[in-house]
């Protein structure tokens, strides 16, 4: 809905929904209490509501009607709850209800210069709020202060929300999906922070790895390692490239580095309109590149009960090879 | 899920359920991802994952075989993603899906002493936060400021979430769900504080409205209007009562102050597992209450563009009455 209409209607306890007709403008459907936000908000002019006493379904039915749409296929989301795909069914029992998700996919998989506006708008605000995590982190600092931080400075820069923030120190640092806790870090720890959050609706998503008083030499190596991984991955990334071979040349580099067995996570995931979308930066995701896909490019070793380091940026395929549309510093950082 | 489990788990990307026969033990089938956490906290054993490559249906086709339910009615949550129902159907072709969220709503509306210890606890915890939110609050701080410091407390304490926390000063609070801002909070202004969170599952939803520096006449009769109607509409709850009833008696008592117009929500929702269940404290809610039922108390006038007030309680209805399990202090504060 927000993709096709640019305005976001939860629609889990009451139907709000786009109907969207091969030759002619789409209808919208909503609740009374949402018209006002969606009529304020969408450039379509065929927008009808609904009281919660008459629900949804006789509006539905003259919708389709007038719309030619009561026979053949209608193409559904596939997570459209159950209870509505019944009441379609009610409201149209000609029609064959079909899962049409992938059409969805196949459009949202290529962004627009808009978007990908928002997206570098979304990685800039996350950028910021590590910053504010990276000033607040020493020694004595517990990791949920400064996960605080960042959610304080996304939130004042004009991030819309923050679904994910986590802030892992030292042997936390080692599981790649963690939760913050009230543990202290402590000098010599590594400090992991992984960050979305959205503007406009759009996502960026970005992890930074630092270390507290000292590094190690084998943080050192590691950080190293994961770092050149990351930029052997992107260093890939262009047109007509397969997703596998950007997780291929990540993982090839942790392999020689000889960890190669604690990457134990895909190399990436897209990204736009939700955290995880299409193309899938694993060994087996066989999605040629094209200008305009979006993605994390996120590599990471996890030592088990000692530290982990992972280094993620969002990057947009472009005509040539690509864009970085989100990123923090990554040289080598101990405060 | 949780509610027969104990354990949560997010079933949109990969399908996750609990089939529960009549007459025998009940089958978890987890993705693979899974399995460790809900092995680790679910009191059921048979429990069975399916991994990425194999998908679902297979597994679930064999689980609803071994119970033999591949006839007759499968109850299934009203809201479950169509891609599982058409699975369900492909797995059991003969057994027919009926919406049975209804069976459900019946089972989770009575509270059982152990999920009214765990709401309790999540109310405490709110009244912590707010707390934290008043000693903030002052001339000069912003709403979003007030808010962390709210949030800050909340997951100190102990909160797995805080899915929704509103700090609103002056003018803004004059909307019942508006949304905090970078607006600095002014001497003279009404600061309304309405905080969600969860512990262990289980929702609070506290709503305390305070005053900066002074309060005018119409602010004090405002406030007072709104704990007159807030203590008798709780005073009107014990077992028997139809929710409309409590609505009533809140909105009597605004409609006397000459405020009936400015009380512009129902009086109050069911919380449990989830921040809006049964039953609905509306003019129109026939439920009967029973001892075991919770909900949320929160009369409230808005004065467009000038201020709001509202002030909310969590109660369980007892054998004989009823009984607070979240608060916080309801005196006219002035700081």
């Amino acid at each position: 809905m927000k993709y096709f209409t640019g305005v976001s209607v939860l629609a889990i306890e009451r139907f709000a929904g786009v109907i969207v007709p091969i030759d002619t403008e789409p209808a919208i459907v909503v609740p009374e209490l949402e018209e006002e936000k969606v009529k304020s908000l969408s450039p379509f002019k065929n927008i009808m509501k609904y009281s919660d006493a008459e629900g949804p379904e006789s509006l539905v039915k003259s919708v389709l009607k007038e719309l030619h749409l009561t026979r053949g296929k209608l193409g559904i989301e596939d997570f459209l709850p159950y209870k509505f795909s019944k009441m379609l069914n009610r409201a149209a029992p000609r029609a064959e209800l079909e899962e049409a998700s992938n059409i969805l996919t196949e459009l949202r998989i290529i962004k627009t210069p808009d978007e990908l506006e928002l997206m570098r708008k979304a990685g800039e605000i996350i950028a910021k709020g590590i910053d504010a995590g990276v000033e607040t982190t020493r020694a004595g600092a517990t990791e949920l202060e400064v996960g605080f931080e960042i959610e304080r400075k996304i939130k004042q820069s004009g991030g819309d929300s923050v679904p994910f923030c986590i802030v892992l120190r030292g042997e936390n640092a080692a599981l790649p999906h963690g939760f913050s806790s009230k543990a202290e870090i402590r000098k010599g720890d590594t400090v992991i922070m992984d960050v979305v959050a959205t503007y406009e609706g759009y996502f960026a998503d970005l992890t930074k790895t630092m270390f507290v008083g000292s590094a190690s030499a084998i943080q050192h190596e590691v950080y190293d390692s994961v770092l050149r991984a990351q930029k052997k991955a992107i260093e890939s990334v262009k047109p007509g490239t397969r997703a596998s071979e950007i997780d291929k040349a990540a993982r090839d580099v942790i392999k020689d580095a000889g960890y190669g067995e604690r990457f134990i996570h895909r190399t990436g995931h897209g990204l736009g309109l939700e955290v995880h979308e299409e193309p899938s930066i694993t060994g087996t995701c066989t999605t040629v590149l094209r200008p305009g896909m979006t993605f994390t490019v996120e590599p990471g070793i996890y030592l088990s009960q000692k530290f982990g380091v992972r280094i993620e940026d969002n990057i947009a395929v472009t005509d040539k090879g690509c864009e970085t549309i989100g990123a923090c510093d990554k040289s080598m950082l101990i405060v």
